[in-house]
């Protein structure tokens, strides 16, 4: 019986680096790792002819190294030098745990998801708190030892300034590497899609680009398609239109109405969330442009 | 071992009704039959909250019942009558093989494979003809024996009445069930949709609503989308707008560039019209609106 | 905008029944309906020409008819008398909420999904009790305010006959409607097999009949296959081959180790469990021999 | 408008390598490969940590290397030994055109499928020959100007030797890289199997290890499984069994005969087959003991 040796279930240094792509690129970044002894346990690459540009995301047994994370990054600054002045990169410790900051409304469904995923050691990373425009959801929150804010947000648009500012200061006390908006429903401010550039994660209940917007179970209806869909993308300021992460979609029928469609697109909801999510937490998605590259 | 006794193998009479609903509908109709002494192999009901409207379809085995389709349908006639004067409904014998003709380009995969499916008996209707407005499927039509003409359209959009004239004439000559776009790339003018109501049927190349009109995986690229899919639906005035028979998605990826999306698309694209042209062909597919019921 | 009126959301009498095919069923049952002003929400039908036999399902607005679920059970009991002895037909008021009890062992995954669920009004069922052979599951389960019960099993099996008979007290204490194996992990006797027959439902980590009994995933890594599955099934004497009433796959490749599939395996398990167990207690699957009817 | 250049539509160097995994072979061949100037337009890895192998495969663009094919392989061997004496290597010119030959029997959909993507351009090899034991897909394969052979085979097993050494005569006259069993329905005797080892690639019209063996559909009939597959292996002395290149499945319910699975399965046969074919011309199936690496 082959051992049960996941791909992440032991310490890795995980690079990623994007850049315009030229020759010998991979070559540089496996010798740097070759010299150190490194091991590596995945990698993947892409060369996009469109963009001219090149994405690689490598990871390393921690093990094979000899020297700590910091000195590797040093070490690897110097390479992302000579590779050019337009790459960009990160490094990331898989044994530094990860943290996670939930913004939720009333349905749950997202979140109990992401709750039990935590409780089953399945998410890489830590459920800092949980805040909510609405405090339905405090108390599974708590059940699961996991902070719950309650910031309450005025009906009228116009007021509700403050009630971001206080969500931006709690959030942002947390230090979260993902900010997910788990069926948040309100949007964002400019200004708030700009400070968790990269790290707020939203979840739409459509396959995007349809049904932008509000209500799209009832627009997909209206239509009359023959599957639905949910999509995860980075929050941006243009609404719905964010860097897709992943999508997915199920079959319906005439006979599913409206409310047949909202509790069947919960499952492919909180089936799309978590693995963008998951693979966010993982370092295996780069963006670049409007679009993401995504080694899953 | 169980017989090979499909659900379509022996001759049948398919009756489909719709109306507005109200208690009573299946009793009167299944008592028609049961007097008639009608063996029911397929019966399937829906009825729509939203509309109000009740819609079915049933098949009875011919064998057993006496009296021959026409007198079926004058009996029937009484019964919708009482029904009420709103019902709309047919009655097809399936012993009466249907016809279909096909308009094409110069893209030849959903060509291919309703042939193949035709060469093989899989398809519950004889080709009669295919129209292309370029000669470069001819060959591979006349190989399987299927007239084909040619009806050159000119560049100029302004110019192309006379090609559509011909078009119909063509087309009418072969009275079709369905006269199918397999890629046929040219929008029909809104005479010919209303001419050709509920019997054109179009394969679009994008899961609708998302990327109507001119290249649609080009826009798909653009979008980042992580799937695409293909949507087969009834030809309407308004472009890519008609009532849904059938959708599917096949998963794409970051690697996948246009060209490659086009590769793949194809197989989505020619599984998608199948399955829709085959409800059509067996009286699957009841129009309400913009929104179709589909008993598969 | 459409009105949110799922199939499922009012009071309904749900009829199903089975019977050797004849002309006529579907007639009498529906003049019965149709008789005491019965206005149908869902019928569904289905002649087995390989088995001879009939099914039928139908949803009956409660609001339509005028006398209660006691005597329209008495009344249609001289229709079935009529329709044949060997019809079995079951009448059910979907205002009699149904009870599951959930058996599970350390595994937390669908037991958090279904507590989850529970939790957000979507199982059409209360969940009355947890029991576990260890108590790893209990908080979570408290923390739903779900009674949970802690049965020890010991290690040797020829020993458990005692924690078998605990079991079953136990739970037919609840008198449920579902005893759902929700990853049990112990092979049920045969005599609580017969006991629990039609109402005992196991979720089984492949795709069957491949790959029975323990250890599944280890077994899919061997032989190297490209799609992963879980089935939800009756529970029979036979181990892994009881009547299937679900079943989903998802794709894996080669650089899944046999614990990626064992994560992304859960997703899977905890939806096909969950739908399999709704279609249950919706009256929605018929049993007939070694096979299901399933009118989804 | 992005160009469209798919990952496959200029000429390049595809090299395959299979060894034991050890630190710094990534390093060796990028370095090997950049030192040449070659652009690299597409990179996979996976270090197998149950096998402890390593596989790659890479793909360079041809026009970026001044020397040619041979020389390249030239000096790629001394790569390989110093990697190690273990190591399997493989490099191929995608503008040498690869050969296919397909044996068939009565079943027409597959062989359709794979000469309508021929016309369409869309296999990346060139079908040779149709060799049929019956002389049913004759004329079609005609049409397509490919020639056709017939080599009728005995009913009674024992004799068959001849016709199978007939065919092993006529298809190695076509030295081809792939030979497809598109539903041939002739078990291959042992030696044969042996001699086109790791060429020889069969559909298999079940979701294999599931239904081995004749009449798959009739068992999965029997069985009531929910969903029906098809899968597309290399050919081993063992029925059945050989590693598996691709599967995938579609959904059936209660209401689906056997000639219902029949119909439906031939559409996910001649996908999956379509599949499998296209990844081992393009070098994207790596074959290590029963299970295979698929870099798609």
């Amino acid at each position: 019986m082959p051992p049960e040796s996941p791909r992440s279930d032991s310490r890795r240094y995980v690079l990623t680096l994007g850049c315009p792509d030229r020759t010998g690129i991979v070559a540089r970044i496996s010798t740097f790792l070759a010299d150190l002894g490194g091991s590596i346990v995945e990698a993947a690459y892409h060369a996009d002819a469109d963009s001219g540009w090149f994405f690689t995301r490598q990871a390393v047994a921690a093990s094979s190294i000899d020297i700590g994370v910091d000195e590797l990054r040093a070490r690897f600054a110097a390479v992302a030098a000579e590779i050019g002045p337009d790459s960009e990169w990160s490094l990331h410790d898989s044994g530094e745990r990860k943290k996670v900051v939930l913004l939720v409304s009333k349905e749950g469904h997202c979140l109990h998801d992401l709750l039990g995923r935590a409780a089953g050691g399945e998410l890489p990373a830590t459920i800092e708190a949980v805040i909510g425009n609405h405090p339905d959801l405090e108390s599974v929150t708590r059940a699961h030892g996991v902070q719950f804010h309650h910031v309450p947000f005025p009906r009228d648009p116009s007021e509700r300034g403050p009630s971001f500012d206080a969500l931006r200061d709690l959030v942002d006390g947390y230090s979260p590497d993902a900010v997910v908006l788990a069926r948040f429903m309100q949007v964002l401010p400019e200004s708030l899609c700009e400070h968790w550039s990269g790290r707020a994660i939203n979840i739409h209940h459509s396959f995007l680009p349809s049904f932008v917007g509000a209500r799209p179970y009832h627009q997909a209806f209206a239509r009359g398609v023959k599957l639905i869909g949910a999509t995860c993308h980075f929050v941006t300021a243009e609404l719905d239109a964010g860097p897709i992460i992943e999508q997915d979609v199920i079959r319906i029928d005439h006979a599913d109405a409206v409310a047949d469609m909202v509790r069947q697109g919960r499952d492919i909801e909180k089936m799309v969330l978590a693995r963008g999510l998951r693979w966010h937490l993982e370092d295996r998605v780069l963006v670049h442009g409007r679009k993401t590259v995504v080694f899953d």
